[in-house]
């Protein structure tokens, strides 16, 4: 641009408004305090007049940046983008923004971004890398740092959460598979130092004693990671171990897409010979061969409310932390069938109660 | 956190090192000007003492945030995520920390984004939602805004680019499918606004055209977006139009799956009946029913390149602009088979050469 770029007095006098006021509008966190159609005038000058608001120098001098930092394992892993434009949405209605970064469950890597975002000042932090035991978040929330977790909880009690009803999930899917038939059922569990594999193991472990069946130790397989890969060798071990199983509760749906694969290689059919329930419902989960079953767990509203979280506790950081917990609902498709006859629960060394 | 905030003094006194090359070294945009060892101590040092670097105050002071605004569709879309992980990868490498936004194709909120990003003072802008006429990026070109398209190209020349070689790869899709005896091959093109709709639909005239192939007008049908619902309705007016069709090349993998559905539900077979080629290779493809014959776009070394564009581009804002073309390569799958005997030519119009 050439000559002085315009100044906020340049706006104020164009449209005949106290400066203050011209501030208010321009400031999308503010805006909701002037008059709209004022509003609109100001902005419209604003662009007219090609003035820029520096939103650094603001961040300066109110120490709010309105930018938050996003972390998230990885956005190539297909829960997290609905997540992510969730907590967009959300943050862009009230003029923040979002500085997202993919940890890849590197925790020193986790921790140079973490420290990273400190110093572009961040207002604040959503996790959707939270294990169980997290001790750079533990010393955030000691400073005093702006904190929410999405899709999983730390053990640590002060972080307000938005989760998804992990439990009654996995209630549904093995209400489902014991409808059908299964006495059979094995679990892939997803990794156990991050909440969601340890509330779904814990759940199905419950589930299945409360069904009075009494599965063996080697039919809840722990998979090393939430991957079609850990998915597969978790499933190979698993039918080692346990031929006679029918049926699997998978901690993701990219487990079961794991198992689907391991289970076609063996020359076992789903769902004729074996039915498969994934968690999740991730995008295109009713494309695959055969459509998957699954745990549908509402990943977008899950990032709407994190963000609603976090901006509320910037209003009042000392308001007391809560856990949103939002409904998980099972979408049977093809990849779940009755059980297959000729498998008595002896061959499997399953006992009944 | 208590007492005085340690300053980069601090720091640097307790390295033995001049307040410079602590600054430098701290700086990941600079610390490779610092000798490794050095730098590892200072950083070590300042993470001791809880020194938190001020990048927002060194903005204001170099001019330099390294922030870049990244302007997409919509994240949910499957084709954007690993393109955003190649840029956010390169980005990282260098210091740099990307702003995300998503434009949902709305013109009025793009450019209310594009001005915020500005505000905030992004160095860039690397934008995924080029349209071929795009008023905003012509502007900020003139304005000398450093800005590099990806997937996309405008018709404005200027701007870097970085796309896949779409009309070798529309041509690769052309071949499999005459190879397999398709002669009665329809296109459903993208939307023709953009660059990728129109370069992929002009290579498939052109390679029809020399494989002496001359299709009804009817046979090319342009989708209002590139979406599954789009895809299904085209092709629901392609089938009307064309029953004799064998074989379609669809603007992507999107549209592709909108084809396979309305395949279905008018009870015609894929492959057997009419095969279908998609574009890009998103995600899953390979697990859809049938699993998706495609052209594999890279779509994380495009994110890649594109930051590094972007990066050159604010080292050497004069340097000549150009053009990245990546190689798109057919994988072929289940949605593809030779074509079924019994549809003569003359049935559905098409003319040999």
């Amino acid at each position: 641009m050439s000559g002085t770029p315009p100044t906020l007095d340049d706006v104020a006098r164009a449209v005949g408004v106290h400066k203050a006021t011209a501030s208010r509008a321009l400031n999308p966190a503010t805006r909701s305090q002037v008059n709209p159609e004022t509003a609109r005038r100001i902005t419209t000058a604003a662009r007219r007049l090609g003035y820029v608001p520096n939103t650094l120098a603001r961040g300066l001098r109110t120490s709010r940046t309105t930018a938050i930092g996003v972390l998230i394992p990885d956005l190539t892993n297909p829960l997290f983008p609905p997540i992510v434009r969730g907590i967009q949405d959300r943050l862009d209605a009230h003029g923040y923004t979002a500085l997202l970064v993919n940890t890849d469950g590197d925790e020193d890597r986790e921790r140079a971004q973490f420290s990273d975002l400190e110093s572009r000042r961040a207002d604040g932090f959503i996790v959707a890398t939270a294990r169980r035991v997290h001790p750079l978040l533990a010393e955030a929330l000691a400073r005093g740092t702006a904190l929410v977790t999405v899709n999983r909880t730390t053990d640590l009690p002060g972080i307000p959460a938005v989760v998804s009803d992990d439990a009654d999930g996995t209630a549904q899917a093995v209400g489902h598979l014991t409808a059908l038939g299964h006495s059979l059922i094995a679990h892939l569990a997803g990794p156990q130092d991050v909440s969601t594999g340890a509330v779904r193991t814990q759940a199905f472990r419950h589930c299945m004693d409360a069904a009075g069946l009494r599965p063996p130790p080697e039919s809840v397989v722990v998979c090393t990671a939430y991957t079609e890969q850990a998915g597969r060798e978790a499933t190979r071990r698993l039918l080692g171990a346990c031929p006679g199983i029918t049926a699997i509760v998978a901690g993701n749906d990219l487990i079961a897409l794991g198992a689907l694969a391991e289970l076609a290689a063996q020359g076992r059919s789903c769902p004729r010979d074996v039915s498969v329930v994934g968690f999740n419902d991730m995008p295109f989960a009713d494309r695959f061969q055969p459509p998957l079953t699954t745990v549908r767990v509402p990943h977008h509203e899950m990032g709407v409310q994190s963000a609603q979280l976090l901006l509320e506790r910037l209003l009042e950081p000392q308001a007391l932390p809560r856990t949103v917990l939002l409904p998980a609902r099972l979408v049977v498709r093809g990849s779940t069938a009755p059980a297959p006859a000729g498998f008595p629960d002896r061959a499997a060394g399953i006992t009944r109660a």
